[in-house]
């Protein structure tokens, strides 16, 4: 695995979707594999790398699960029998889009209403004056903080 | 394992911390080790079960990991030459405090400047009328949606 994709720019590091999803399948937020299927497929859809990912099924029902991508993460956390499902589409670089990912996970979950925020991570981190070496190795004394 | 945290209320299932850390030691978010231990800390200060985690160091620096618990999830993304970490909080049911964990990793990775953004998730999702069994068998023509 490579380095990370950064895109560093003014305005941020990258995308985080905030997504409520009401009224979803219950079967297919109650399905580990249903679930897992579809935030790998999200992930690829974003254009994103998948690192790696967990998903977990609770008793007696819900999911929780992940994955992490190279450009930051896609989560869930399931609750059937309310048909919700509370999901985040974090994608950072220029070449991924969190709104794919998400318009998978639309589809897959079958969610007849959503509330999607939208917020822009890292806004004004590209301003630092810190000292910072890419080689690991801090310069003087503000190697100790 | 047992069920879990859920809390479901009016108001929502859980509170869920954006959180952006600006002017963060360095050489903390550069290390697995410490942004580990910080986020495993942090699950615990905040009255969460850790149900598992993962973390990975990106060439040439910054890390992504994830710590799934039993009430949703802890995740960051660093970027130590920008001296940024974008974190996040989501923890479910009454008994936890999103809160106490923040504090925690505000102290590891020494940051001097942060913006919180909290989010009440979940909220109208106890409004829910579909069909659902709990033994996992939906009624009917409901089955198939």
């Amino acid at each position: 695995m490579g380095g990370r994709a950064r895109g560093v720019r003014r305005g941020g590091v990258g995308r985080h979707l905030i997504v409520e999803m009401y009224e979803c399948d219950p079967l297919a937020l109650d399905s580990v594999e249903a679930v897992k299927t579809a935030l790998l497929d999200a992930a690829v859809a974003s254009n994103s790398t998948v690192i790696g990912y967990e998903f977990y099924r609770f008793k007696p029902h819900g999911i929780s699960g992940y994955v992490l991508i190279a450009e930051s993460h896609i989560s869930i956390h399931t609750w059937p029998e309310l048909g919700y499902a509370a999901v985040d589409v974090f994608t950072c670089g220029e070449h991924t889009d969190p709104w794919k990912g998400l318009d998978m996970l639309k589809e897959r979950f079958k969610a007849r209403k959503m509330t999607i925020l939208e917020i822009v991570r890292g806004i004004g981190a590209e301003d630092y004056v810190g000292y910072w070496s890419p080689a690991g190795a801090l310069t003087g004394a503000r190697a100790v903080r």
